[in-house]
């Protein structure tokens, strides 16, 4: 039968999601678990495949088992063998042609920044820090520019795998809270290292390095030299996935 | 000069607050980067010394200083040489006789438990974790009791340098967000181990493996047997420290 699980993973000591020789990966450690627990192969399709560093409170996955096991009992005994930086939270039956990453409607991801002029320790396990004044007011301009579709190219590595560059982006703004600014995006999909790149683009306009009609301009596309910097990967966590078909029950 | 410090440090990797020879405390490692920075021995006085594992986001220290930095210079100069999971995040200069652990009015603690039949590895970073139901009107019934001047010895080890065990406790109440429960306790001064053993015992009652009335006799004093185990000390957090005079500026 076909299952989805929800994963949950604190990117600190991975290599990312993606299996990778003499790497320790999000897919390696869960394939094997999995394995374990239901003794045959597991071929994993996922949302969203993270890079090193990055956070996941709400990944989703598709894979093959033969079991007789409740998704739920499975889900229980995969988490026993986990490390603990990473659990299979949630496990249902889906139908047979869902794809974890085909099926994904919407993908939400949020990037933490503390500033202030002191760094934190205790929040920036899953935030990166940045003294500088920052413009709050700025980065709520420039956020709300990003919704709706462009072409995110300048956003992404110039050598690519993409072949298409617009996305559409549905949600996207700062909030505030403290010293802790948090932005939250969501889209359709999301370029490679698309998030890390904006993030460390809109603190150019926050910090008075760029204007924001530079910016706005950068969102119809351009060279990836000519966007700003892309933030450290500790900020930033996968929050969730959307799709027409799929709730896992008591998720939070 | 006398000069108060704020400190914030992720407990996980120090061996609790106290210097001990050949162990990673936070003692040790800011009397290092203080020394380093003044170029003259310090003695750090400290209004809670915390156990192994626990964290702190508000903790203050006293002690002397022969410079003629500014307060706010010394701060950023001794994060600077601090490692990353500790930081000297303000300074204040402070009339001479004060001392961080004498002067202190009050602490305040909080507990974070996720309570969900599947581990939360993002959150667990800074909350233990329990699987089995808890019933949180229960949680809060037992907290109501704890407020007030009571004799906690039961919460404490039997073998103890401590000769006076009642304490004056001004806030004690749980918060439920979702799967996170926070239990907050503010009190003039805490036994070794008390909120541990208190949020352990706590969890008997909510889980039904004691009576309300049982803990609420414990409040009267009784042996350290009597009462619950402790919780892991990576839920616990020491939020701060309250003094007559004495404010950091644009701290959060």
């Amino acid at each position: 039968m076909k299952l989805a699980g929800l994963v949950e993973y604190d990117g600190a000591d991975f290599a990312g999601w993606a299996a990778q020789p003499d790497q320790r990966t999000v897919e390696g450690v869960l394939s094997e678990a999995l394995e374990t627990v239901l003794r045959h192969p597991v071929k994993l399709a996922v949302a969203g495949r993270t890079d090193a560093g990055v956070h996941v409170s709400g990944q989703v996955v598709s894979f093959e088992a033969e079991t007789t096991l409740a998704p739920s009992t499975l889900a229980y005994r995969a988490t026993a063998v986990l490390p603990k930086d990473v659990a299979l939270r949630r496990c249902s039956a889906v139908p047979d042609n869902f794809d974890a990453r085909r099926d994904a409607k919407n993908r939400s991801y949020e990037y933490r920044i503390v500033n202030d002029p002191v760094r934190s320790p205790l929040k920036c396990r899953r935030a990166s820090y940045v003294a500088r004044k920052l413009d709050f007011a700025l980065l709520e301009e420039a956020a709300e520019m990003v919704r709706g579709a462009h072409d995110f190219r300048a956003f992404t590595p110039a050598r690519t795998y993409h072949v298409r560059f617009e996305r559409i982006v549905s949600e996207s703004r700062w909030e505030k809270n403290g010293a802790l600014l948090t932005y939250r995006i969501t889209a359709d999909s999301f370029l490679y290292g698309m998030v890390r790149a904006l993030v460390g683009t809109m603190l150019e306009v926050a910090d008075g390095r760029r204007e924001v009609a530079s910016f706005e301009r950068l969102l119809s596309g351009g060279g990836r030299d000519e966007a700003g910097p892309s933030v450290p990967s500790r900020g930033l966590t996968l929050v969730g996935v959307e799709y027409d078909n799929l709730d896992f029950e008591g998720a939070t």
